[in-house]
């Protein structure tokens, strides 16, 4: 594709930072370089934007304390194995169906002795109440839980899952990745009586490498990365001032549109659906199908084959995915475990495409996503031998 | 101070990013946003600007494989911590006289049951090669050495360590903290025979939030933070693109006038420091007194409180530090382990002032510093009671 603007449909990999953030980081990298931990004049500047960043950040969530990281994969790591390293050897609940990001933290764990168990979900990719009941007891220690998946779009049951948690096991502590929602959805650390959430910047139009745990007045951490003594004693390194402050101006702009944005792309997303499914009677929506995050479409296009398509509408200047960039290239050697999870098998997960909006996607760009899609989707089916991809 | 710029002499503990770096990095937040690991067209430019910077930085330090964290403390730990955990329990030697980033590491070292020792320095801050010797054996796993010291200045004997090493404990890992080496003197990994080297962007002129583990193609090294797998099983999370391109210009900048500005940040120390003795015989330069970083200048003062001088000098538009940023404000209250670790008392080590260089600054900058530094701590002895300070 040459000439015509390139679509991007993939923001839930990663979303092109605000021009705001871009002049912001720019900023602060020459007028407050100075190292936060300096005594002299270059030091309280840097510390104070760095503090006012945490406030606002902090706010947002309604958390009492902030620890900034270096993205959400990091942060996901300190609230769930920094908490678990606090308590006694025991179990770490999840989910099979979670983002590497939290299913990887099994080698850390095993290091304090903790057991990490992996609980089955839904068709939706939801972790059932009745599940996570049937798993908690006394010797579980954090239960890690997915707001939003990154793949399907489900959000989970929070507030039925965190009041199971706190009656039956109120001593453990409820580590949750944000890292889909945050921005996007409102959410409120304290109400929903939450220890710990995971933040990255990339996801919402702010700065790459960085990110943030928020925590409870209450949550127990011990750190992983100790060095300087930085953030509090939980996270050493040199701050890094413009990451900071780069989170706190993507969070401001996304926060002042959240219901419009949300509005915005949810309808986009169903718009698509309606055109694939015009087109494409047998398209199947996957996630839950009222409880979702508003921005990702995981479609399933029965006899349609999920790489070839989203190679097909690339040459044609529409970028989507096949399934999270965390699984690397391998989504369909050893198969996508999220859709495993969910009981598709290895064929019915080759047909899954995933298209995720933003605020900034218009609805010109998804009509024309939706027909390129539908056109390279019904070429396929034509070229497919007779009876293939039916099943 | 108003009016006048600033003088900069902290450039131990951070640098100011070149404006080079800070264009390159706002380029490649907008244009290389996309997600390296994403399949459309959106992923390999990404990708191949990461693995570009990604070469050119491995090619700095004749290293095979470079692993890109968040800056230069997680380095240091995935290369202690993660070579540790790949090999069976045993010890770890570093020396007292350490930054926090190695020392630090031992909590998690434990977890592995690995046991650290750390060593004795000279006066100096220096390991002898026979105290090393003394601490070397089979059950050595990883040695840790600091390089160039971020306090002092010193350099340690690599070469002579590194054989030490290789005698007596030929299957332990040799890390090397570079943090204040990189870009400043020359380093060739496989030449030395070292198995991993930290770096951190900050420290010279490039980004916060960003460093690297360079490493030889035999470093055997388990990752601390698995998320999506990237930096090939590594180091997980979304790559941090600008980051590595902005240590790549930071870095091809550094080696482009490296002997310069060596030679010039070397004269500059020497100037202030000839200065200073002048008006203050008994003023010491502290660290080795020929093996030594070129732009680092840390001076006992006898009579003079560091912390009162620092100040001062601070109001009169000269900054500069009482020692590492990463004690905090910590430094004169349990005292500073890295003056403890060189035999200094907590009353001589209050006397310690730490000017550090850079390439940028002017010879006038040095006279300037000299002469205000001179001029407040003659004031501060004129103004200390007979005899206090003489000790």
């Amino acid at each position: 594709m040459t000439g015509a603007r390139r679509i991007y449909l993939d923001n839930a990999a990663t979303t092109r930072p605000l021009p705001a953030v871009v002049d912001a980081i720019a900023r602060a990298q020459l007028e407050l370089f100075g190292n936060p931990s300096s005594q002299h004049a270059f030091g309280p500047p840097a510390r104070k934007a760095l503090d006012d960043a945490r406030e606002f950040l902090r706010g947002t969530l309604g958390a009492a304390r902030l620890v900034f990281t270096s993205g959400g994969s990091e942060a996901d790591q300190l609230g769930i194995v920094g908490s678990a390293a606090a308590r006694p050897p025991g179990r770490v609940l999840m989910a099979q169906s979670d983002h590497p990001a939290l299913l990887q933290c099994q080698g850390l764990l095993a290091r304090w002795r903790h057991h990490v168990t992996a609980l089955p979900v839904t068709a939706h990719g939801d972790l059932a109440p009745e599940t996570l009941f049937d798993a908690l007891g006394q010797d579980v220690r954090v239960v890690a839980l997915l707001h939003g998946h990154n793949e399907l779009g489900t959000l989970c049951q929070l507030g039925e899952l965190v009041e199971l948690v706190r009656r039956t096991a109120p001593s453990a502590h409820v580590h949750v990745d944000l890292v889909q929602t945050y921005g996007k959805l409102p959410f409120d650390l304290d109400e929903l009586d939450v220890d710990s959430v995971a933040v990255s910047g990339h996801k919402f139009h702010g700065p790459r490498g960085a990110g943030f745990l928020a925590l409870s007045s209450t949550a127990e951490l011990a750190p992983l990365l100790l060095a300087g003594g930085q953030e509090g004693g939980l996270r050493g390194g040199t701050e890094n001032t413009p990451g900071a402050i780069g989170m706190m101006v993507a969070a401001d702009a996304a926060l002042s549109h959240q219901a419009e944005t949300a509005a915005h792309t949810e309808a986009l997303a169903a718009r698509v659906f309606e055109r694939v499914q015009e087109a494409l009677p047998d398209a199947v929506r996957l996630g839950h199908p009222t409880r979702r995050l508003p921005h990702i479409l995981s479609l399933r296009l029965p006899g349609i084959v999920g790489q070839t398509v989203m190679e097909r509408c690339d040459d044609r200047g529409v970028a989507f995915s096949i399934g999270s960039a965390c699984h690397g290239g391998d989504d369909h050697g050893p198969g996508n475990p999220v859709l495993a999870a969910i009981g598709l098998d290895r064929h019915a997960a080759r047909e899954v495409v995933r298209l995720s909006f933003c605020r900034d996607t218009t609805a010109a760009d998804a009509d024309t996503a939706a027909r390129i899609l539908v056109e390279e989707a019904l070429r396929l089916r034509d070229l497919a031998p007779r009876g293939a991809g039916q099943r």
